[in-house]
């Protein structure tokens, strides 16, 4: 991270490290359009009415206030006041309302942009980070294969970043239905207090986690061991899931012929389908694993997060559910579902674990050298001779001497140094020539048709292994 | 503009326009890499303290205030408050300081991003927008050939968006030592105060500034009119510049013997040098126009303001200049030279004048057509078989029937549906086929062989002609 960077919780890299993320986002986008999703970007804030809605993350959206209005700002109520969007799915549900009339539906969209969560200072979180999302919003309805698309269309894009570091992503997948109807088929009536509490799982472990159900949200210590052993339950296909749920069904006196584990069917037949389906294409990377809960409150039926290979103390880095009732219109639902990659939080893996880094700082591949101001104008000649070629170019800050001009080069990682033509002692013109300052190989040289070796021609991400 | 964005100010896009939007930016980038800028990101916030720096703006920024401080903002002293960057430039003088011990120097960077003003909601102006930054920063000192460098830099990239639907730009070029050397020589000493009203003249008209000259900087009539006779200068070369300028001092009395006269000469020579230097490369493109002051107050030296042909009620589209004095650590100062596009305002005209859109709205080149629900595995493998040649697909949502899915195809301007192989009633295979929905042509095709013709295989912009 850029050094000093002054406000904790809102990230700057230095250049090199930039690269890196432009990169990310490069790929992403190429990866969410090549799978059909359009990509729109939204306002960065939204009326507070819009961010309250969703309960626990209300406590950290960031209110504006016009510098002329400080001191006057609480005459506004804050359901009027503007504030900065905390993720991008509140926004989208908004913007599909807005367009419903001009967006086709099925509405497969993608949308990278920055976040922003008032978070306490102490907490040393990111209070400003990019998130990566896809969604899908349907008009009324929703078919359930897109519940399978979303989750594998990021295991193909995450894919595709294991070139520059990130290790092989496996989705975890849950339906908040089977959980429900599990809870109410054993009894348990608090469904978001139970969720929100096996929610802390990872964190606190499940003898704390039985604590809690106990203590927050009625369970019997019997039902609390219930909903852990719910909880414990993987599977890599259908066939094992539904032996799995139904032996746990049974041994908790779950009535096979009531409402509750109607709902949990529903449930585990999508999932089932969604581990079945995703294993005929890439076996292994989405599994059934009924600890996820998602804290949020709006998800409907599916939830996944998705966990990196030998870095699962990240925490899940792409996240996301279905989720039928965010956006309305009156009678008029629109369902979605969505997955969203935080971006920052990989970034960090990418740089300070991973250690990708940009192949130079610089992305010129050529710095042409000056003799002399008064010949400025012929090195600006050669750099936009190579740049119409296309090779990025920059031209020496000054003509100091042709030693300190190579520094320059080599501080930016710019790897060749291009020497125009000068008139030496005797009066005669000096050959053009081009300088390998990796490999200080020199060579005669003209603009119109040199071209750099295939390694330099342009910036790309290294993982720098001497670190 | 998306049809009732409920954010005055706020403007957000059409997926068809955001596509124009981003081709835009991916042009800015690839320009400004071509000449050697690194790109960075800075966080969309700056401490008060920052912002304030800046005089006249300082009344637009927006501050932050964390949910659960609302009530008690004004406990802390709006220095120490967050609020967001206005400009690029503020945010780049505070990373160059607090990174100036890792980049090299001169830095080359460049920079798209948000930035936010709060505006009266009544005036209709953009409070969120897109800035495309380029600077080159120095440490101690900065080369005066950095103020041609940019504004070429800047005409190269706008050049490039000729073919999106944008016209041909000038970047109008002005110097704040010829400005202010001339007042001083002709006996006016609220330097800032003539710059601030002669900055009006296109807005409220000589007479009036004249008024104001008067009025509000102490000015005699005969200043005033001195100062509009400046403003009316321009030149296309430095010759004709520097004959014009003395032609002028001597009308007016300016003593060539004086201090002001010589920081007028300083100014004139660089400014004489920027349009010659230009005239080499692209004739034309950059020319000397006296009336250029800028209100802000940070601009030392060069300043620009850029302006479209036959679009010049937009006022300038990328604006910038030299400042000496912005960023600085202890007796140790930053230089720079920049410029600055407003990219939404560009968009804005881009998208309703020139009506620069998307070829189509998807991303996809084909959609793939599913027979039946169970069918859909076999739709999803030619699709992800074109995805891995680099074709985007979608998948039909639904399995309704084939003229429908065609529509969804028409709607997203899809131009190919592919029809799988099928059983007919006879219970024979039928042929796979690839349908353009534009031509209605037909033909046998095989995911893996099949390319889009070449107007086809990538979402573009285009200027609708018929609109």
């Amino acid at each position: 991270m850029a050094k000093g960077a002054s406000l904790s919780g809102f990230p700057e890299w230095l250049p090199q490290e930039r690269v890196v993320e432009q990169r990310v986002i490069d790929t992403l986008r190429h990866i969410f359009e090549l799978n059909g999703f359009l990509g729109i970007e939204t306002s960065a804030v939204e009326k507070g009415s819009s961010l309250l809605k969703k309960g626990e993350t209300s406590k950290e959206i960031y209110l504006l206030s016009r510098l002329q209005d400080v001191g006057n700002e609480n005459d506004t109520p804050i359901e009027e006041r503007l504030g900065l969007h905390f993720d991008l799915t509140v926004p989208l549900s908004r913007y599909v309302v807005e367009n419903s009339g001009t967006v086709a539906f099925p509405f497969k969209r993608w949308q990278i942009q920055k976040v922003w969560r008032g978070e306490r200072p102490q907490e040393g979180r990111f209070r400003e980070f990019y998130q990566a999302d896809i969604d899908v919003v349907g008009n009324g309805e929703l078919p359930a294969h897109y519940e399978v698309d979303v989750p594998l269309t990021m295991v193909e894009a995450l894919e595709k970043l294991r070139e520059l570091g990130v290790p092989q992503a496996t989705v975890h997948a849950n339906n908040r239905k089977l959980s429900e109807g599990f809870y109410r088929g054993i009894g348990l009536n608090d469904i978001e207090g139970v969720l929100r509490e096996i929610d802390k799982l990872d964190k606190i472990g499940a003898d704390e986690v039985a604590k809690l159900l106990i203590s927050q949200c009625g369970a019997s210590e019997k039902q609390a061991h219930a909903c852990l052993e719910l909880a414990q339950l993987s599977a890599e296909n259908g066939t094992q899931l539904r032996e799995k749920f139904g032996t746990l069904c049974k041994a908790h006196g779950v009535a096979e012929d009531g409402d509750a584990y109607a709902l949990a069917i529903e449930g585990l037949e999508t999932l089932a389908m969604i581990v079945d389906e995703a294993t005929k294409i890439r076996p292994g990377a989405v599994i059934a694993d009924l600890k996820i809960a998602r804290g949020l409150d709006y998800y409907t039926g599916s939830v996944y997060e998705t966990f990196l290979e030998g870095a699962e103390s990240l925490g899940s880095i792409c996240s996301g559910g279905r989720y039928d009732n965010l956006a309305s219109q009156g009678k008029k639902k629109y369902p979605g579902v969505g997955m969203s990659i935080g971006l920052s939080r990989l970034m960090s893996y990418m740089l300070h674990t991973a250690h990708a880094t940009a192949s130079r700082v610089s992305p010129a591949a050529v710095l042409v050298a000056v003799w002399d101001e008064a010949d400025r104008a012929a090195s600006n000649a050669i750099a936009r001779e190579l740049r119409n070629r296309g090779i990025a170019a920059d031209v020496a800050p000054t003509s100091v001497k042709l030693g300190k001009q190579i520094k320059y080069a080599d501080k930016l990682g710019i790897p060749y140094v291009w020497i125009p033509s000068t008139t030496d002692d005797n009066g005669e013109k000096t050959r053009e020539e081009v300088k390998n300052i990796v490999t200080g190989e020199q060579i005669p040289a003209c603009a119109t048709e040199w071209n750099p070796a295939d390694e330099y021609t342009h910036q790309t991400v290294v993982i720098a292994h001497n670190n």
